[in-house]
Order: structure tokens, then C-alpha cells, then sequence
């Protein structure tokens, strides 16, 4: 059989311009492409938001192994800045640019065209999922998360999970993620008692209550880091009053904290302490303390195993380099995809993703390819 | 001899729109007045600043009193809300109403009105000296301040000085100022390295330098406060990042602080304690922090004596009232003259100036005026 260019098809992928929550053609093309394979395609769409479900073989098969990933892309930006139409999957000296190009039209068209090679010369006892979806960049509430209850729904269900993701900082190879920190963000607001500068006692100063708490927060040490994680961070990312009067106390101030935390924490876990600390200021000070948290996502981890050390060999054996078995960074939609089944995360090199120019050299697309081919083959051994 | 009418004069300064920096006819309206009772009149401009210097008697003399008061005053404010011309000095129910009305014309036109009738019912043996600008209310760099430099150059010398600003809270009579405390601002601007929340190592976050800062400056007890002064108070007045991005460490953080000093301290030792604090958190964080300070006023203190005796005995014998020998509020042109002669102030209830419908019952400023014509008998005695 004649085999998958997945360079073309990454190219193909680029000119559609599925800037979130656009589908923009891109999930179309991949089911007209994965169905004439024999796919199973469904769109699990749910809001604005585009999602394709496929899969290959036996609904329910023990051995079925899943891919991940996302056709949406972040906007152009600065379109002037861009020396090629980001939407024109230019190739330049062997480099493919445009919007998408490594944040993840290349993982997906890599992980599908393995998947449509490997099913036609090499039919697996099992089952493959591809699981896509059209919003990973927005609010990512409709998007993985609508695939995930879509499966549930439908008694679908992967036994392990590869997510395209860029995951290597800087050389092909150099990073598998099999966990990710959980990320939160506290508002604060504290409210006192306007007065006079030189008459505080008539007045209740919000100000000193915020530093204290503030210098509280930042001052603490979380952990000291797990087997698998850096330390959890908390960083203070902004404090305002917006005062312009120095004769004047204020009624009211406001910040922000913002947490990446690993597995010594929860969410709630660390809600509850930020909700301590609030309390015992706003008590010591007589002042009140407001506080609202957005939990972005929990910290989970694959523990190092049968799945990190099938695709750290396939890694290995496709580029001479050891894979390091990583936590860092932000968010990814593997964060969902944690309670259905063990998932990691591997794909290209980041460097340019988000950023104007954004481009991959099409050798590290093939080779993407080939190393998810490897992880499949040696999946169904 | 007919008496002033100091009431009158009140009067016929209000209908003068003498609005810092404009003199308004104000002060020429006083010169004329204070000439014809045989006072020598000099104009101690300087800049946009118009400042008048009155003397009755032998230059040089050992018994001089002297009045400072001004005749600028602050603007109309919301014109639509006041009842009257702010100009008219319009009297309704024995109440005169106009901008300036307490603040401080009606002062201005008592001891005036004192000093013409003293001079020409029973002329002392010594000598009068009356100094009164036009800019307190705004920079004030030309304005007392002009007027002291002048006498320095004049060699004219107060040997005491009563300012006649309103400084009774509620009730005629109940409180004198004997001193004051000083005023400082102190702005602080934090600066680190900008950054991703994710990789808090990766930047310097100023949040944390500027919270510990703060939250030292403002737990620090200056002092207990002194025999005639309340302790020394520092209001943190604002703080601001303006940060948006909750994933993204800033780069610099502002901060403002305000301290109403006693005698304990100077601005230079305040000045040099803060920069101790933004040292010693520098070090600790590894950032920068930038510090500006502003020392609007000195504190100053006339120990209570001849002086406040003097004015004390007066205020008593009209009023029944025992005053208060206070150090509270805001600051004055007291500063100033302190290091000249000794300074007190007194005069009338102050609760409607800088406000809409600024107003003072005449009885008030009759009765002002008696007070003052009391301290001249008896200083001269």
C-alpha cells in the first residue's frame, strides 16, 4: 500500500483555518481521510465546539490504544510581523511554516497517518481511537472533555493514551511527560475602612492586611518536591489599589496568586489553606478578605511503567536519544484524559509554537511518524 | 475712634475671587485698609505668588507680635451644588456664607480688624508685624515662605506669631495648635524579572519583595508618641501592579506609603530608615527597589509657655472655654515660621471650609476678633 505522507497532510491541515473555535475544513479532512481507511468516524461535537471521533477494529477490544490531539490553533497575532501566510503550509529549505505547524497539525497528522499505514499493512487484534478535537486552545470545555463523555456514553474506551502534544524543549526526543502540575489561581479582595492618611485609626487600612497575607503566601514552602515532581510554585502575580491620593487610605485592594502543584496537593486541598490564611488575616487585621479560585486543572501522574516505557524505546530507537520522563510545564488536555486511562504525552520540539512564523522541519515530521508507528507496532505485538 | 467691622471686612474680602494663585484684589484691599491706620505696607511678591507685609511701630522692636494668615482661597468646586454666589457673601440668619468664609478670610479680617483698632485706641509700646500671603492653599513655595525670606532680608523680626487658621473641631474656643506633625511620602518602586507563572525560577517576582517590604514598614511602631504628640502613624496608601495575565510574573510593582511624624523623628531619619527597609529587602530578594520621598513638613512644637498662655488666657476670658494645646491635623504655614519665633495657632470653627456653601456665623467672627484684640491688651500690657 502506498504510505502516508504525513508532512502532506500536515501541510493540508495548516490551510485550514481552524483558528478556535473555527473547525475550519481540518477535522472534515481528517474523517474523510481516516473513514476511507476504515475508521469508524463520529462527530462528537458539543457548543461551538468541533470534535472527531474515530476508530479502527472492534468497539470495546481489551487492546485498544488512543491518540489524542487538537486541529485548533491559537490566532495569527501580529500578521504583519509573519514573513509567509500562516495559513499557506509554505515549505522553505525543508522547514513547513504556518499557524499550527508544531502546536499540533503536525501531531496529529503524524499520529493519524501511523494509524491509517499501520491498520491497512499490519490489521492489529485490537482496536486504535483517534480522539480530535477543535478546542484545546480555548476553554477546552467542550472539547476532550465532550470526546471523553462521548466515549463514556457510548461504552467506548481506550486502554492507553498517547497525546500529540510538542513535548521536547528543545531536540526531537528529549522528553515524554507522563504527568502534569495542577494549576490554580486565587482572587483576592480586602476590604477595610477609608480615611485620612493622618488619621489611620479612624480609618481600617486593607493594605497592610494584603502584604501581610501576601508576604504569608509567597513565604511559604509547599513541599519539597516527589519522586516525579518539582516543588509546587506559588507566585503572586499581581497586587492593586489604584489610589492616587497619598492623603487618603484606601477601602479596598485586590490581588492575584496563581499555584502549579503537584501531587502532594489537590486543588481543594490547597483551597482550604489559601482560605485558612485569608481567615487568620482578616481576623488579625479586622478587615474582610473575599476570596474566589478557579482550579484550572489537578495534578496527576502515569507513573513510569508499561506505557512511558513503550514510547520512550519507540523514542529511542527512532532517534539515539533517552527520553527524560518529564512533569513540567502548563496544562494539557491529557489532565481529562488521566481519569479514563494511563496517559503520556510526546511530540515535537515546541520551540515556535504560539509564536509568529511558527514552523517544524518536515524530516521531524516523518520521524514523529515513525515513532508512532514503532509505538503501535510494538503495542500489538 | 469708630471700630472695624471685621464681619465687613470678611465680607469684602470673600467678594475678592482670590483662588490660589490669584490675588483677587484681596490684598490690596488690606494694604489700603491697613495703610490708612498708619501701617507700613510692602508686597513680598515672588513668582505668580502676591504676599503682603504690614508693620505697625518701631522696626526692630523687642515686643513684636505677629498675625500670618492668607487671603487665597481653594476653588468653587461643584458650582451648581452651592445655595449662593461663592463670591456673594451673602448673610442669611446671621451666617455668612462664600468661599473663605472659615478658611481663612474671616481669621484674616479678626486679626486685622484687632491690630487696626489696638493700634489707634491705645498704641503699644513696641510693634505690630502682620504677614499674609496669597498661595497657602496651593504650593505655598512663594507664599509665607517669601515673606519670611523678605523679612530676613528686611531684617524684620517677630519676636511671636499667631497664625489664624480655623483649628476648633466643634466649638469655639476648645482647641489651640501648638505644633504640628510632619508629613512624608515615600514611593517605592520594586523591579524584578519579568516571566511565566509556570517557572517562577526562571524570573524574580517583585510581588513577594514588595509585600514583605510593606508589610515590615507598616508592623514597625514608630514610637509611643511624646509629651504633647500622638504616636507617629504610617499609612501604606496604595500598591499596584497592573498585571492582567495571571500566568505571567510582572516585572515591577509600585507602592506608596504617607507618615504623619512627631518630634521623635525628622524626614532625613524617617528617609533613612526606609531606605534601610528597601536595602535590607533588596538583598533578601534579589531585586531592585527604586525609593522617591517627598517631606512635605518638618513637625515642629512651640512647648507650651508664655505664648500659649498668652492665647489661652484670651480664648478663656471670651469664650469660658478651655482650649485644648493640640498637635493634631494636617499641616500649615506654622511650619514655617517656627524656625523664626515661637507659633501657635487659633481660630475658628473650621467643619465647612474647602467644602460647598463654605460659611461662619458672624457672632463668630466678632467674637474672633475679640479674642485676638484680648491677646494684643495683654501682650502689650
Amino acid at each position: 500500500m502506498p504510505q502516508t505522507d504525513a508532512a502532506a497532510l500536515t501541510a493540508d491541515l495548516i490551510r485550514c483555518p481552524s483558528v478556535t473555535p473555527e473547525e475550519g475544513g481540518a477535522l472534515v479532512l481528517l474523517e474523510s481521510r481516516l473513514a476511507a481507511a476504515g475508521f469508524d468516524c463520529t462527530r462528537a461535537d458539543r457548543g461551538d465546539t468541533a470534535n472527531l471521533f474515530a476508530r479502527w477494529g472492534a468497539k470495546g477490544h481489551a487492546r485498544t490504544f488512543g491518540f489524542n490531539g487538537h486541529t485548533d490553533v491559537v490566532p495569527v497575532g501580529d500578521a504583519a510581523a509573519w514573513t509567509v501566510d500562516p495559513f499557506g503550509a509554505e515549505t522553505r529549505d525543508g522547514v513547513l511554516y504556518g499557524r499550527g505547524a508544531t502546536d499540533m497539525k503536525s501531531g496529529v497528522a503524524a499520529f493519524a497517518a501511523a494509524a491509517i499505514d499501520f491498520v491497512q499493512d499490519t490489521p492489529p487484534d485490537g482496536a486504535i481511537i483517534l480522539a480530535i478535537t477543535g478546542d484545546e486552545e480555548g476553554d477546552a470545555t467542550d472539547g476532550t472533555v465532550a470526546l471523553l463523555d462521548y466515549m463514556e456514553g457510548a461504552q467506548e474506551r481506550m486502554a492507553a493514551c498517547l497525546v500529540g502534544e510538542p513535548t521536547c524543549p528543545e531536540t526531537m526526543g528529549e522528553m515524554i511527560k507522563i504527568g502534569r502540575r495542577g494549576s490554580m489561581t486565587a482572587w483576592f479582595t480586602v476590604t477595610g475602612v477609608q480615611g485620612h492618611s493622618a488619621y489611620p485609626h479612624r480609618a481600617r487600612n486593607p493594605l497592610p492586611a494584603m502584604a501581610r497575607l501576601m508576604d504569608r503566601l509567597a513565604s511559604h514552602d509547599l513541599d519539597q518536591g516527589t519522586d516525579h515532581f518539582d516543588p509546587s510554585t506559588l507566585a503572586i502575580v499581581t497586587i492593586d489599589t489604584g489610589n492616587p491620593a497619598t492623603n487618603v487610605i484606601p477601602a479596598e485592594c485586590r490581588a492575584a496568586v496563581n499555584i502549579r502543584f503537584n501531587d502532594t496537593h489537590s486543588g481543594q486541598s490547597l483551597t482550604n489553606w489559601l482560605q485558612a490564611e485569608a481567615d487568620r488575616v482578616a481576623e488579625a487585621f479586622g478587615v474582610t478578605v473575599a476570596m474566589k479560585v478557579k482550579i484550572s486543572g489537578e495534578s496527576f501522574l502515569t507513573p513510569p511503567g508499561a506505557l512511558s516505557d513503550l514510547v520512550a524505546q519507540a523514542v529511542q530507537a527512532e532517534t539515539g536519544v533517552t527520553p527524560e520522563l518529564s512533569t513540567t510545564g502548563g496544562t494539557s488536555d491529557a489532565r481529562f484524559i488521566k481519569d479514563h486511562c494511563p496517559v503520556v504525552e510526546f511530540g515535537l520540539v515546541g520551540k515556535t509554537m504560539h509564536q509568529v512564523d511558527e514552523r517544524v522541519e518536515v524530516a521531524q515530521i516523518h520521524q514523529l511518524k515513525r515513532i508512532y508507528s514503532r509505538i503501535l507496532a510494538d503495542y500489538f505485538v
